[in-house]
């Protein structure tokens, strides 16, 4: 080691911007959905990259793509540093890009300050994280996790016809990279991303150590009712699906999140038939996203949730049915692992914070084959999805440090 | 007059599935939208059968039809019935048609009894009165009360492409009946049409005497928050419009209609934006139809309304804007009319219950110009604006008897 390895900031925000070119939108975001050619491009950039440094780079099946530093003793399983490249449709410059770049300013650094170690360093750049393009979200990661890729995922077809076997074929052909076998041993895994919420910012930390992902049900709610005359039908004739629909929202977001800071209770989305100004609808359907850090906890929400909507049907005499679209359960993060990237990052003199992702992320499906851990990066507003997403180069080079301090932990500790 | 007049309930249904099968829909009802082929072929229909008996057929601007069975003093105003013969969409068989094809059974009942008397009575078919094709609604009525067609209507659009004066031209120009001036004195309007609600059906009473229209409010309500992460954002940080919608309808469907029977309140239509499973909403636009037979009482539920939801937005932080789409106060029909009617159908041994009318009539803009009142009929399960509508025939034929029992009256008894 020819000296203590330090990122250097001006790099990184010039990689940032380079890759944000690819797919930029009228509006300052960033348009890369998964296996396009925008996704294709800025991997063929982050190839071009790590040749020029002396990386290797290989892919997988699942066209995750593998840029290596290797270290003294090429038995060892290599620590793994990932994110992803691909964005939503009206997307931000730093959801994912910001993980994968500070993690090739990371194996800068490594190789700047000629750091040698018995490990090697990876970046994987996962496909498909978004699942805006292709669903499900977070593909590449989890076939890497269970070295599988479903033969229904291939034949999964995008909103613009594409078939997504054709597009990974294509992609993993546009690089001249080499193809090896899904999933192969890791020592532990490390991901940095932005919050994609306010807490980190609000308090101006510069550094979320993520203890775990919280659970996540989606449910469908589904009321059916009888169409009615708005001005014809008096109250004890109506079999009113939208009464019971406010009646079962209106108790759930009374009880839901105001009771228990951990809770996360989200209706987004709602369809009213036949949605005339002047009829008593026929059926209301609605979506809850329901989090909890805790599988227990969020087990009795979704009871709560059942309960509420089944008295609110009841009392309107309307027919009740609810289907979970999603169950992800709860994911917690080795505590060593927590401690490692608390003390990696206090190290380098920065604040840190715990906290709970609010949002599915790769290191989901890592958790389940190595000891995972994730640093997050403070954003403007809590703002994400969104081409006005915002990450500050000082909490961005805050966050990459901690990042490469996490890395020498891992280099100097874990077996 | 040869003997007492009465109706013959057979001739009557056969007129109904006469002019049913025009616009039949596979699902036995009727899509005889306003001023399309099926309209004029079904006021082509009544045209002839007017002529075989005798009746005169004159037209107007607003391609309003009708036919006098003249009195034996031209100069006396004549008593109109009237009702329409436009559908919704996928509407039924009776809502309109019964109304004008129970007139001219009356007609055809007079005449059949050679009934003499100083006053004519008219048939009005008003046109467009489902307001489905073009709006507004009615609209031949209103015009004829006003003696005015806005030139406003005359350019609009139906969702086919056509225009309604166009439209009004070639309707009026099918048909071989002179055209004569907008609106002319007339000396009571009696209308007869299903009740469209559940009420008489209950009861198993055959004659609705309707006391008048309740009247009726349309708002729409906009609740702007701020789009966020389901999954990051906590409670504080949430301005979310679906949780502001939610608590203020919850609060109106607890308050509204269950501690004033006279009341309606409905919730037809909804939307979200951006309608994301996992996104706090940005905004959510709902409609509210809200009824009432008392204007003052009206007046007090708008500001009841308008305070839920100033309160849920507040506490919600969103903004909340509430804007009328419809503001239509109630009308009640002159009492002597009411009694006239209630001891009509008493004469005929029909048993009557009054009732307060919750939708809209032509009658609304007849009552303007002279002494108005209605008669329903039970249908079945309360269902209209369905292809399932349906009238019992012997409640056809009482209604129709209660018609022709008020029509005698009046050319008894008003001057």
């Amino acid at each position: 080691m020819s000296g203590r390895p330090a990122i250097r900031p001006d790099r990184l925000q010039d990689r940032l911007a380079r890759f944000a070119a690819i797919g930029a939108t009228p509006k300052g975001g960033v348009d890369r959905q998964a296996l396009t050619q925008g996704d294709r491009q800025a991997r063929a950039l982050l190839v071009d990259l790590a040749g020029s440094r002396g990386f290797s780079v290989r892919q997988d099946a699942a066209a995750n793509l593998f840029l290596r530093r290797p270290g003294e003793d090429a038995d060892l399983p290599p620590l793994l540093l990932g994110s992803h490249l691909d964005t939503q449709p009206t997307g931000g410059r730093f959801d994912g890009a910001l993980g994968v770049l500070a993690a090739f300013e990371v194996l800068e650094a490594l190789e700047d300050a000629g750091v040698s170690a018995p490990r090697s360093v990876e970046i994987a750049v996962w496909t498909n994280e978004e699942g805006s393009r292709f669903a499900p979200g977070a593909m590449g990661s989890q076939a890497f996790a269970s070295g599988l890729l479903p033969a229904e995922w291939l034949d999964a077809r995008a909103s613009d016809g594409a078939r997504l076997g054709d597009e990974l074929a294509a992609t993993i052909g546009s690089l001249p990279a080499p193809v090896t076998s899904l999933g192969f041993p890791i020592a532990a895994y490390l991901e940095l991303h932005i919050e994609q919420g306010p807490v980190l910012e609000r308090e101006n930390t510069p550094i979320g150590v993520v203890t775990g992902i919280q659970g996540t049900l989606w449910l469908a709610v589904e009321l059916e009712g009888r169409a009615a005359h708005a001005g014809t039908t008096p109250l004890d004739f109506r079999q009113d699906p939208m009464r019971a629909a406010a009646t079962a929202m209106a108790e759930l977001y009374r009880t839901v999140m105001p009771t228990d800071p951990d809770a996360r209770f989200t209706i987004g989305r709602i369809e009213v038939q036949p949605g005339s100004i002047n009829s008593v609808p026929e059926s209301v359907r609605f979506t809850i996203d329901l989090r909890h850090p805790d599988a227990a906890v969020l087990a009795g929400l979704e009871r709560q949730v059942r309960a509420a909507c089944k008295n609110a049907s009841a009392d309107s005499a309307c027919r009740l049915s609810i289907h979970r679209l999603l169950d992800m359960p709860p994911i917690v993060f080795p505590e060593t692992m927590v401690r490692l990237v608390e003390e990696s990052a206090q190290r380098a003199k920065l604040a840190t914070r715990r906290i709970v992702s609010g949002a599915f992320h790769d290191a989901v499906h890592l958790a389940r084959c190595a000891p995972t851990a994730m640093i997050f990066c403070p954003c403007r507003d809590g703002i994400s999805h969104n081409e006005a997403e915002h990450v500050e180069p000082h909490f961005a080079a805050a966050g990459t440090t901690a990042l490469l301090e996490a890395t020498l932990s891992v280099l100097a500790r874990v077996r």
